[in-house]
């Protein structure tokens, strides 16, 4: 009860930039000399009696369990999370009829959660479409149905890089999320019941074709641009790629053009925690305790992939966060106090099956050619032609297919090999010949900033000759695109607002 | 029992290594041409039935965790794993006597495992003490009563680059850990219970003074070296500190002079994971069935950090476990069932709260000249001079205050406050004026190669005019020590047999 009473006062995934930046102070600078000795003698002066952790009998203590015991008693007497509340103020957009899906699921309905800035202009030309990172909602930026501010709240509004005063701004819950739009956690129409994981595999793909439904629906025909970061800016990517004549610009932040085994890897882990919690219980805890250890830790490993370690350098160090105290097994450094407040404040916040099938559907991205190639191959055999895509899809491998084809036939060297991959991804990203923005940050660990590179040589050996590539030196990792709004904020300005002939 | 059998037919620590070499095979080349379309053929040839992971109603199967329900089960039913009977063969050196350690704790009396290599010459000055990571036990290299191959096989033996004809090499199970040594596992002699988490928090400090009464015990006045890498680098690094009259040579690899946040928030995230596993239950789980899905989850999170992005890149890129399965949650990409793999090899095989204590040890690990003193300060109040170390550490504190102290009194910025940590590593590090062999690999994320640079540059600002520093580009990541034993190797042998005047 007491965590979700002081959860359901807090607002979505705002929440990740504002607690990143102001919930732990940073270290102060030494006002004075030898600050080294000094700290020496405050510390050892304490008395031993006030720093002790342990019982007569030496048994360490372990608040952070008892926490975690405590909560779990809580919520066994507490109403279950309802995640469609913690973020509220949004449109719907709700899809009738049946919407095929890559990997062969069918819904038979579906719903998009949506926020919009600015105003549509007459001849509809000046909206953009805003694609979030995993755990986002739709709640980008504030407005007068929800005040608490949004996860992009310093880039969205009358003069900032997506400028309200000239552009209609667009940004979704992705399918699959839970802050509004159809999930696992929504009721299947076909049972009644909630999906659970029951749902479909989903791809980055599916979203976005969820998405230009909401566009036609708002009757939409071309947008001024596609942006986004992290998994935004690979849904971005795939949007250009997909509808080629509907995008007009493209800026794709801190993402890649597939995913790589150490990206997989880390969030491997996370899933896996999450899945060894006996509550998540095979996804069906609806109704239940939900798996609130198990997404705490998930988003625990997820924090750290999310900054660097030269910011922690700067932030942390090797404070302690108390400096009194005997060191213990549970948080004991500044840099884990911060990362227990991480998990702690987001493990009820965000439906875990909707983490799940998202971050899966993160690892499956691939635009190369013949990863589209074989997920068209596998629609078409699922669900035959009778599919509003196909046509889509039979002309996006038509535009594939006039891609300048000179790959060598025969390959047996590991460089062959490597160029054989990078030619399969210019030939998936053939379609994407539209002025392109690409921003990398070389101190992201979850999408090296060679990743960001690969796309950006991706798009110029297909011919797109319109492909500004930006490399950050900023020290927030991954972050950098949620933090730094002058250099990211600046480079994403003027790629919407340059005149291109 | 079906997995204990398995596991006690393994030896110990070896396994990382070779499981990392050879577990998984690489994936190969393509030896003819088009290999990408050809395999996009392949893939959606498959019969859609074989290819099914879903039930009819469309539930996901999770198969890893009916897998780990499978363990507990038979856990519940079979005999508790011995982890001191994972490796054998080795001597033990049994300390009479209480031994004091850094932060407070007692032991009545210590035990610690150890191998040898080669032969002690007559005058007693050829011995080389080599440390271990983390996990690692004694078993450094086969012997007669070890045939099984040790976790640094291929660097040690006659020529090799610790050079048994030359000299004569020891190796402990550190103090705390679970292969023969003194550790939470071990019955506590005040209670006849195992201590479990009544066992006292432990520094590096202290295994290094344990090891060192084993030196005296063997009548070894001066080593000819001081060896170690990760963990063991750390070790051999305040071995020479601490001791820098009994070490001849130093060699410090893959290692650091203070623990970074970065690297205390991947171990953070795995002590949470283990700690969570309800049969972790607070450490007091002998003679019940032990925190396997703790331990497995926490060895993968680890894994990721002993290795790297381009390894990973080149040895398993997108490959999927099978590629004619539909899309899973469970392990499906081939590195998550490498991971998979690790964690599930790891998981009965090691102590998890000799983990739990040697991990904090590691975090809590700071050279510097302040945190020395602060331990020094804290022995004395709570042990006393009746303390075989006393005349030690006040030896040491000595030379760290010959050390020339010309920091500024007046530090007001960033600056400063760096200039000023890296005087108190100098002086940390004032006592190592023995030749001193600095490793470091650019590809490492869990010790990144500017922690060795500091290293170097702090000795080498103590005045030590014999540091080398080499910084390898090798792809390994961390675990570069464990594998590349041509580059690695040639380093460690020049420096132990290079002529010094």
């Amino acid at each position: 009860m007491l965590f979700w009473n002081r959860l359901a006062s807090r607002v979505g995934t705002a929440g990740r930039l504002l607690a990143s930046v102001h919930a732990v102070p940073p270290p102060r600078l030494p006002a004075v000399g030898r600050l080294l000795r000094a700290s020496y003698v405050s510390r050892t002066a304490v008395s031993a009696e006030n720093s002790k952790s342990t019982a007569d009998d030496g048994q360490l203590a372990f608040p952070c369990v008892d926490l975690l015991a405590d909560r779990q008693r809580a919520l066994d007497n507490g109403p279950e999370p309802a995640y469609d509340r913690v973020v509220t103020g949004y449109e719907t957009y709700q899809h009738q009829g049946e919407f095929c899906l890559d990997h062969g699921g069918k819904l038979r309905d579906f719903r998009l959660a949506y926020e919009t800035w600015g105003k549509l202009s007459a001849d509809r030309t000046n909206a953009i479409l805003l694609h979030t990172g995993l755990s986002a909602s739709s709640h980008a930026r504030s407005h007068e149905k929800n005040l608490a501010p949004g996860w992009w709240e310093k880039f969205i509004g009358p003069g900032r890089p997506l400028d309200t005063s000239k552009f209609f701004v667009i940004c979704t819950n992705v399918l699959g999320g839970c802050y509004g739009s159809t999930g696992p956690s929504s009721v299947d129409p076909a049972t009644g019941e909630r999906y659970a994981t029951r749902f479909p595999m989903i791809t980055l793909f599916d979203m976005v074709r969820a998405q230009f439904e909401l566009i036609d629906h708002l009757g939409i025909r071309r947008l001024h641009a596609s942006v986004g970061a992290s998994m935004g800016g690979m849904q971005s990517l795939a949007a250009a790629a997909m509808f080629p004549d509907r995008v007009g610009r493209l800026i794709t932040i801190s993402a890649c053009a597939r995913s790589h085994p150490y990206s997989i890897a880390l969030r491997h882990t996370q899933r896996q925690v999450l899945m060894s919690d006996a509550n998540w219980n095979k996804g069906h805890y609806y109704g239940r305790v939900p798996p609130h250890i198990g997404m705490k830790l998930a988003r625990e490993i997820a924090t750290i992939t999310y900054r660097s370690g030269p910011e922690w350098e700067q932030r942390f160090g090797r404070k302690r966060a108390d400096d009194t105290k005997d060191p213990a097994m549970c948080p004991d450094f500044l840099i884990e106090t911060y990362l227990d407040h991480q998990g702690e404040r987001f493990c009820l916040q965000y439906d875990a099956n909707s983490w799940l099938y998202i971050s899966k559907a993160m690892d499956m991205f691939d635009i190369s050619e013949s990863a589209q190639l074989c997920l068209a191959e596998k629609r078409r055999n699922t669900h035959g032609n009778n599919d509003l895509w196909a046509a889509q899809l039979s002309a996006h491998a038509k535009a594939l297919e006039a891609i300048d084809d000179n790959i060598p036939t025969d390959l047996t060297s590991s460089a062959d090999f490597a160029a054989n991959e990078r030619a399969d991804l210019a030939r998936g990203l053939g379609a994407v010949q539209m002025p392109t923005l690409v921003l990398g940050v070389q101190s992201d660990l979850l999408f090296p900033h060679w990743q960001q590179r690969e796309v950006a040589e991706s798009l110029r050996a297909a011919g797109n000759r319109t492909v500004t590539y930006y490399e950050l030196d900023a020290i927030y990792g991954h972050d950098t695109f949620l933090i730094d709004v002058v250099t990211v904020g600046a480079a994403v300005k003027g790629h919407l607002e340059n005149s291109i002939a």
